[in-house]
């Protein structure tokens, strides 16, 4: 009768009104992510689990679920749409995961400017900013299901960045609402520069309750793809489109040969065997943009306005990005993916060499964008038929040695992704403010606590 | 009583009815533009008169003005606000000057793109915008006085360019409807590149009766100066303020020292012997522009609100571009200028070696903006201390021996501009079909007709 219970357990006894998730297959399913698209981490994260996994309902929920965790040192993994690519969500020593998907309220939106709760939807978002004109700056191709604080935490950016860049660069987050994971929890809004140290750190150095985040005008976007028959001229068409200042634009995704044949739901859009370029532009550009077409030897073979994509609910931008490996992965598994940050001016220069020296084995796909530094460049998400990792670590090293920088995707730790090893002495000061035991998903930051 | 007339009187005969100008003293004011920036120009041009002005209120006085015209072989220059520096405005062999500004109606704006008359004023064409969320893409500092028309004509761009470059780029000008200059005159719809055809031709290859233009969203625009003691500080900051994707923006302009010491009306907002940087910048965007300024050593010593700015009816834009030299000759007679593209990713590099092999002779002033091509760059309208010809030639000549283009501002035929000695063989092309007899403006353009 008086067994001694255990850190879970005691959990449980003390915040019973919490809306826990203790089904076995339900905490499994909320452990996991996306990572399985990297056979590597599919085999290094398959068996993670959370002990119990709980979706609080407001903020007074998620303070007494922290401060609990901290006065019985459960470790406390935060999850959004669990869409992450790198194990983001996936608990690395059990205890909670804490899923904000149910802390999802719109807050408001103002010229330029909105904020939300964390747990908000992206699509939910836009649903939500669109009817005052404005939307998210840059959403990534998961959007339906992806979380705001999911982004903030462990995204990049996406289609819009080839506007605004990256999330990372400032303006486009203008502040968070965070919480300390102590037993007595207290809650922080920063401002600017001081928030985006939380930001891509996978959820390790506080735990984000709100966001408010830059925005952007809400053009109609025109959906189309133009396709050929040449690798140089469809890359050059991207970018030439990407470079116009007088072209208003949210995406531009290039697709080499063969990527466009795994997009079987639009293979009626797609000849067999051609390069493609998927885009989002202003309708108001469509005609400067059809300028540029046979100019490049390209034809228009998919073509839907804003509200045709409306009707439909079908939108290139999830054949973009991450959903390009996703659709693929659907047609043959023996696929994956790197992601390589091309050196803007030289980055045509480098997609062809790389096509030149790995095309058949990598195959290109580039997402157009602009950099940190404002500069037009683009990044890629290849696909690679997966081999071994002997292989894959060659392929890298091959990259690395023409110069293109390799973010890889096959790694978990924050160290390994990225941040190239190093994890910046001001968002370790950040962790240690904000998680001063060291509870926010153990592993995941090796930086800290030492020797975790 | 039967002594010929000449075909001056005889246009006046056959046209009663149209709004003629005869007056001498008017017909020599709207015979000059601010060509007088230039010394030489000034020189060269300060005789030139039209023998009559006209100032048609509809299509079809234009249309009769411009058949009776070619009829009697009398020259037309077409004219807008006469803000024009290059002598765009003034008729070298006189005939008739076309005054457009009573053409002027607002026809309509749509998402993203808006249309009007061409000789309506900028700052009346945005007020009429405006209500519906958009305004122009890039206005001169001369805004208020220029016309849709003259921009088109013989303008660059402006305040707008840092986001839209040149009025040139594809989708900043979507269409023109333009007139032949015939005895019968017949109207054509030109669209996209056929319309830019006639851009920056200063009215010499074709009549243009209406624009259609690229807009972009109206935001209410926080304007800024930020101050510093070094060069090169405030020059890195107005890049760095340029580059940020993230900070949305309308203008950056760079001053060097002494250049704000002449912008008198501002002192009290400018440490004398200060460089400064003028910026509008969307008043979301204020916080993360608050951030770069002390990272670079600035100091913000004037700062307006939208709603500010609109009720002083005072704005930085007229500091900026050729508005930096007007306000400088008010003060220093002896000053005239220059037009300088610096290569973009070399173009700091490029300002900083101008100042250290001219310094105090040639005062710095860059205007950054996006290039055709989309990159960050800035072009430069220095102040010039002149001595003579020879020396303005010397300096010149030591700026394009440094790699920097530049488009001579002291000469008045087109060749002689940015077209740098040629014009391309569509342009010609154009004046063939749309001024056969040659009549638009004789002498202006070289090329067409022969020997004219």
């Amino acid at each position: 009768m008086n067994a001694p219970v255990s850190a879970i357990e005691q959990l449980h006894l003390e915040l019973p009104d919490l809306d826990w998730i203790t089904d076995p297959n339900r905490v499994a399913r909320l452990s996991q992510d996306f990572s399985w698209f990297s056979p590597i981490l599919k085999r290094q994260l398959a068996d993670k689990r959370a002990d119990t996994v709980v979706r609080p309902r407001n903020e007074d929920e998620i303070r007494r679920l922290v401060g609990a965790c901290a006065r019985h040192r459960v470790p406390v993994t935060v999850r959004g749409g669990g869409t992450g690519n790198y194990g983001q969500a996936i608990p690395l020593q059990g205890g909670v995961v804490l899923d904000m998907s149910g802390y999802n309220a719109f807050l408001w939106a103002r010229p330029g400017v909105g904020r939300a709760q964390a747990g908000i939807r992206l699509a939910d978002f836009d649903r939500e900013a669109r009817p005052s004109g404005w939307e998210l700056r840059c959403i990534p191709s998961t959007f339906r299901s992806a979380t705001l604080g999911g982004l903030f935490g462990g995204g990049f950016g996406g289609a819009g960045s080839i506007n605004y860049g990256p999330l990372a660069a400032p303006g486009n987050v203008l502040g968070v609402r965070a919480m300390t994971i102590e037993p007595e929890p207290r809650i922080v809004e920063l401002r600017g520069a001081e928030a985006l140290l939380m930001h891509h750190r996978y959820g390790t150095n506080g735990l984000v309750l709100e966001i408010e985040v830059g925005l952007a005008p809400a053009h109609s976007w025109l959906e189309a793809i133009v396709s050929f028959d040449s690798f140089d001229r469809a890359l050059a068409f991207a970018d030439a489109v990407t470079a116009a200042p007088g072209i208003v634009k949210k995406e531009v995704c290039f697709l080499a040969s063969p990527i466009p044949d795994y997009l079987t739901s639009l293979a009626d859009h797609l000849p067999s065997g051609c390069h493609a370029v998927l885009l989002l532009v202003a309708e108001f550009s469509e005609s400067t943009l059809l300028e540029l077409v046979p100019a490049h030897g390209g034809s228009v073979t998919y073509r839907k306005t804003a509200a045709e994509v409306q009707a439909s609910n079908r939108t290139l931008v999830e054949y973009t990005w991450n959903h390009t490996t996703l659709n693929a992965l659907k047609i043959d598994k023996s696929l994956t993916y790197l992601q390589s940050a091309f050196t803007p001016g030289r980055h045509l220069e480098q997609v062809r060499q790389m096509e030149k020296l790995l095309g058949g084995e990598v195959l290109m796909h580039a997402e157009f964008q602009r950099s940190m530094a404002g500069e037009t460049t683009c990044s890629a998400l290849q696909l690679v038929r997966y081999t071994s990792e002997e292989r894959l670590d060659e392929i890298i090293a091959i990259y690395r040695a023409n110069g293109v920088r390799i973010n890889n995707p096959h790694v978990y730790t924050l160290e390994g992704g990225k941040a190239g090893g190093v994890i910046a002495p001001e968002v370790i000061d950040m962790k240690k403010r904000f998680d001063p035991q060291g509870l926010l998903n153990p592993g995941k930051m090796q930086a800290w606590p030492a020797g975790a």
